[in-house]
């Protein structure tokens, strides 16, 4: 495979999968990961990334491989005591987990970006590759249902995506700018591919495309896109992409998750049951990411697949 | 003993310990407890008050026995990983301890009262008798040492009372407001002791009575004012009360704690071996408060005391 960056847009947990693997088959400095913000939301006072922290964890080794969310090895006294003390319990923050919390909302509050703050988590923490959010500026996914508008994680927890989506707004994101560093990566000359992650097309990437000049930096980089797809036979691995999709009159497929993508991708991978009808090239090959080996033949498949696109 | 309402004050683990002893010889209705807010202070982004969380958790039955202040059965999961996220971990914050902070936190930035949520809190945790802070409006005790002037906190936890103390200051005292159900309470003539806590008198106590109006209303009561002394056997039982006293060119004695209360006081608890030069009436008795029955016998002795000098 040719040297050079490789830039993978990500969500939380699919994305992180790929995210992982792709981070054991580069060296640090051959990846760097833009993470969504648009699930970011501020609860107890607190900031919390859920799709940064994900991210941070997996690439750390900390993550909670029975949840797919949090970390491994946690204690929930904090918890338990919100509880007791009548506190709103329903977004389930560990012991550990809090401290990112309360050290990026203390740190933010003293004038620090959301990108200094992750930068040094994830050196702390022992994370090779950049992970970078979308802008430092906030943007929040919203969520239209047939009772209104809600926050995304009144929606995606609180509610456990049961209220209908009609449709999503990221709010901010007009006035967004794009994260520096991610700029600079894509204009940079270097790149070698993009490889947006199979996470949730409609709220985990979209907010990142959405963000003025991300798009485009994407599109002139010189480099191959390639998605692949979170469809796995038919349906959504995890989350409520399958549900989101039907409530939005799309058809549950690799095509529809394509056709959202557009013009963007130069290559796309679906795994052996669902091609469907896409205007890209497709490679097919397994998708699901169950093992360590899993994430890692994957990531060597996307670049591989990547690079005969040069 | 005669009924009426019996208003303590108090600073952290001393005084608290007389506090419980009042709660256990007292209905719930007959204790109201005023709480020292100048050691509160800001930390890690929240809002921390060390005094009324130590009465709070003595009074529930929560409080940690070994170390006098924070919680029993406590987890440090939450601190971990504030050192491994290279955080402040000068002051100790337990997971169960860190949901109370958390908690007011939010609630004050949502404009509720340092009052109500401490009442909130009380009534959650099943603390019977009223805890409530001297003022709802910020007061920060301030130490000069010869480095100048510095949080009191920092002098406390982070320097462990190394620096030498030449001055107090109580900022924000001036312009505080005193709670108004504690000046409530000693103007609805139902007061049958005020009980001054064997407290720093310095740090605990003096801030109390610097609110403006407080000390007047204790005077105006109608009822005996007791002091017990924090000074047993010539030696301050915990915490930096007779370091301070050398430090400010004072004798460590009982006798110089009732010279700082002056004419606030009717009568005075101190320990067999030193009762010195005292001008007000003074009731010899154990004041060194071990075990639960001590807490009892001296919360009674303090109330007989004080109804003899009705």
């Amino acid at each position: 495979m040719s040297s050079g960056l490789v830039v993978a847009l990500s969500g939380g947990v699919g994305g992180a999968k790929l995210a992982l693997g792709l981070s054991r088959v580069l060296s640090a400095d051959e990846l760097l990961v833009v993470a969504n913000t648009g699930d970011d939301f501020e609860h107890l006072g607190l900031s919390i990334c859920p799709d940064i922290d994900t991210l941070t964890y997996v690439l750390a080794g900390l993550d909670n491989p029975v949840t797919g969310w949090g970390r491994r090895d946690e204690t929930w006294s904090f918890m338990e005591t919100i509880t007791a003390l009548g506190g709103e319990d329903w977004f389930r923050l560990g012991d550990r987990d809090l401290a990112l919390h309360v050290e990026r909302t203390k740190r933010l509050a003293a004038g620090h970006s959301l990108s200094q703050i992750t930068g040094d988590v994830c050196r702390r923490l022992g994370v090779g590759p950049r992970v970078l959010p979308m802008s430092d500026d906030p943007v929040r996914t919203r969520v239209r249902s047939d009772d209104g508008w809600i926050d995304f994680q009144d929606y995606f927890v609180r509610q456990q995506c049961r209220p209908v989506v009609r449709q999503l707004a990221f709010t901010g994101v007009a006035d967004a700018r794009p994260q520096p560093e991610v700029m600079a990566a894509l204009g940079g000359g270097r790149v070698r591919a993009v490889v947006i992650c199979p996470s949730n097309p409609f709220i985990s990437i979209e907010p990142i495309l959405s963000v003025p000049g991300l798009r485009a930096a994407i599109e002139n980089c010189g480099a191959p896109v390639v998605a692949v797809s979170p469809i796995v036979g038919g349906r959504a691995v995890k989350g409520p992409t399958a549900k989101m999709m039907q409530e939005l009159g799309l058809a549950v497929s690799s095509a529809t998750v394509a056709a959202r993508y557009g013009d963007l991708l130069d290559g796309y991978v679906v795994d052996a049951a669902g091609s469907g009808d896409i205007k890209t090239k497709v490679h097919v090959a397994p998708t699901l990411m169950t093992t360590l080996e899993d994430r890692e033949a994957l990531a060597r498949t996307v670049l591989t697949f990547a690079h005969s696109l040069t």
